[in-house]
């Protein structure tokens, strides 16, 4: 909330494409509906396709009214009063400079819903038409780069025309209210920070399982794998949220440094380790949702050493988790969808409870589901009710103490944090850049094949043996 | 759940009392409704009202109905197969002596529903009539005694008959599902026990509030107030169980060891301290529920110097609640009716949320009802969901997880627990003389009457600076 100049302008580049359609103009509307947009913000749409402004703003009208089942005519007429549109080669300075006038000088937030290829061009080009000054800045979509090498290397070129304070990384996962609503679990209570720790914290899970096999992502999915798809991105960011240390304040850069730092504390793979620390797969033909599915080979049409599944267990080396592994399992066309947190606790240390009640005991633990709802629920004991001798039970009680209201787009959020120059749910460039190396040491510490496991099922066996005695996946 | 012989045998003196009326019988009834009394058992109500079984059963049947809605006449004619009667003077050995037959050599446990005044007659008679051998147990009623003194001679006198270990003194407050289910809580998960402490807890209340005046009961009153006939018993036994270290497990001796250490470390009042650690009240006319209620004095006929309210400071000087009050309050002709047990804990050490969002904190709090329901919540505070910056509020959480089946009387489990030679919610003699002790100390710090408040008032404004900056009581 640090902008000095009242934001004007949103313009999207790449308006006609999957995302826009899916999910920007969709959580526009609903921002327009909680009266969340700046008075006098204009949107503009940019895009190859030649369209005038009616026929974007009706083409806009159905991207909403496709996503929404709650749509309502006269919050999209508000909407629609913003939008403009014109057709543009965002790569082309030619192209962009005629913006200068649309935005009338006012600050501009141009949103790049395009493929990360075309981001440094885009920056080149924005940048050669003048309008990558001031306070104007860019919001850039996951994910970035390969590698660690090619990532710089965008971020390289981002940085040549936007410098970092301008540069907002979505990471969806991070609007999401169920994370925000952990942060503030965390740390607006006392009773949660004491058992934060590994004293009392056994291990950490961090479940991405879709159904949906590669689609038509082939080409992209077979060059980077669930490990560079999932595990750099969204899950490296949860486990940095979770591991925190407490931040001084929830500005941005104050959340952002811990998180940092907990990248840094990440336990190096050495090429030894790979055994028995990660357990790669790649679905065979089975059967999901009932359905008949074809393995990941065939829908290539050749041979092909990418996971499409990956467990794996990560240390962080310091004070707070020395000892208690984060455990990452994500892969397509498992048996569910289903985006999931838990914090799973040790045991009691002592059980005071004669062995009929003690054999009733389980663990506490705290479970943020993400998808395919939002959640977050917390295994408590408690006592069985009745006049006989004590036995417990164990019992999910609700933390996320909804307010009855419908669930927000992700979206919403990080559009309504951009407009409004708040960058503390966005990613900084050293997080990017230092996920990037421990995930590329995973890598190079993998030689042979994935496993292969039948499409339906919960990936290959052998994963399970990674978290070690007494603990199994809370999938399903 | 350490006898030897089974139980067979349960006698009631004073059968056709208040106490028997109101929550033995019904409480029977529901015992055996649930299956859980002993096969074989029988029941045989002693009083001096000559009456004959049949019109016992029938009295018993009109105690039932009065005190259920759910009655079910199949139910207490399995229960009435079960009952006996005879006429006795219980302190006579004479009139006892018959019971020799009765109980077939069987083990009996011989509940007192008698004033505290007989306790060492009967004691004496059943001794005399060879019926305090063996197994056989007692079941006492608070309150013993009026200070340490008195205490110790009824004590002395029931140990002359009954070795400590067949004494059961019942408070039936530690028969409630709701403190039993806060051991559960308390000791069945690892999230309690590391805020369970003054580093954490910032106070503790206790809250006993009647609606009721004396009634009936002016000339023991008098005599005793709200010290002795609220925070001896009941109100010190909450705090002792909420303060106890960690048990080596639940078995009899091991809590109530507990108990008793806490009750040692309390510390002592001297006669300078009282000023500022008690404040005594006594209500005078005002409007109770809508109806105007006479003063104290005005139903005494006459000036009294006894207490009708309390509130009190009780540091326990150890090293898990060195700093950390616990406060009782209790109080006759109050705003409601209402028993409450309150675990504040301190605010954040640190808020790093911004200062709107800051503004909305509120400490944890565990707040544990027992009277007019039974009842355990949580207040805890999430993020308000929305994609607006973040707000925080404050939620209650249920932790009671009831089964949705009727609520218990306490006196089940005590009988059941009794019945089943379980004395772990019973009082031992060392508890109840520590507690005299104490309270003897309160007492003796005292001098002047106690202040006026008016009926339907939640008491003496003085009460409130008892607790210091910052606190409230949290009644109503």
């Amino acid at each position: 909330m640090t902008g000095s100049a009242p934001i004007g302008r949103l313009a999207i580049l790449g308006a006609t494409g999957d995302l826009a359609r899916r999910m920007l103009l969709p959580s526009l509307y609903h921002l327009e509906a909680d009266g969340l947009l700046p008075a006098g913000l204009r949107i503009l749409g940019l895009a190859r396709t030649p369209l005038d402004r009616d026929a974007f703003v009706a083409a806009a009208r159905g991207y909403v009214t496709e996503a929404l089942d709650d749509f309502d005519p006269a919050v999209f007429d508000r909407l629609a009063a913003r939008l403009d549109y014109r057709a543009a080669d965002v790569t082309e300075a030619a192209d962009l400079a005629p913006l200068a006038r649309w935005s009338e000088g006012a600050v501009t937030v141009y949103y790049f819903a395009l493929s990360p290829a075309l981001y440094g061009a885009a920056c080149k080009a924005l940048d050669a038409a003048g309008l990558a000054c001031g306070d104007c800045r860019i919001v850039l979509e996951k994910p970035l780069g390969h590698d660690l090498d090619t990532a710089r290397a965008i971020n390289d070129e981002v940085a040549a025309a936007f410098d970092e304070r301008r540069v907002f990384r979505v990471d969806h996962y991070l609007g999401k209210e169920a994370v925000q609503n952990l942060i503030a679990l965390r740390f607006a209570n006392t009773l949660f920070e004491p058992v934060w720790n590994g004293r009392a914290v056994d291990h950490v899970q961090i479940l991405v399982a879709e159904t949906d096999g590669v689609r038509d992502r082939l080409g992209y999915y077979d060059r980077f794998g669930a490990l560079r798809d999932m595990a750099q991105n969204h899950m490296l960011q949860l486990l940095s949220l979770i591991a925190m240390e407490p931040p001084a304040d929830d500005g941005p850069d104050s959340v952002r440094d811990e998180k940092v730092k907990v990248l840094k504390c990440l336990r190096p793979f050495a090429p030894q380790d790979s055994a028995g620390l990660s357990v790669r797969g790649q679905y065979a033909a089975g059967v999901v949702a009932g359905a008949t599915a074809e393995g990941y080979a065939q829908e290539m049409g050749a041979a092909s050493g990418t996971e499409t599944f990956l467990a794996l267990r990560a240390d962080i080396d310091n004070w707070r988790w020395a000892g208690t592994p984060f455990f990452l399992f994500t892969g397509k066309r498992l048996a569910a969808r289903q985006t999931r947190i838990v914090i799973q606790f040790k045991p009691l240390p002592h059980s005071i409870f004669g062995r009929s009640a003690g054999g009733d005991l389980i663990a506490n633990r705290l479970t943020i589901d993400l998808q395919p709802d939002e959640d977050i629920s917390l295994l408590l004991m408690n006592r069985r009710p009745g006049p006989a001798a004590t036995r417990l039970q164990a019992r999910a009680l609700n933390l996320s103490l909804d307010d009855g209201g419908r669930r927000r787009i992700a979206y919403e959020r990080l559009l309504a944090d951009a407009l409004a120059d708040n960058p503390s749910l966005f990613v900084r460039r050293d997080e990017v850049e230092l996920a990037w190396a421990w995930i590329d040491g995973v890598a190079a510490s993998w030689s042979g094949p994935p496993l292969a496991y039948p499409a339906g099922s919960w990936g290959p066996t052998e994963a399970d043996s990674l978290l070690g005695p007494g603990r199994r996946w809370r999938h399903g």
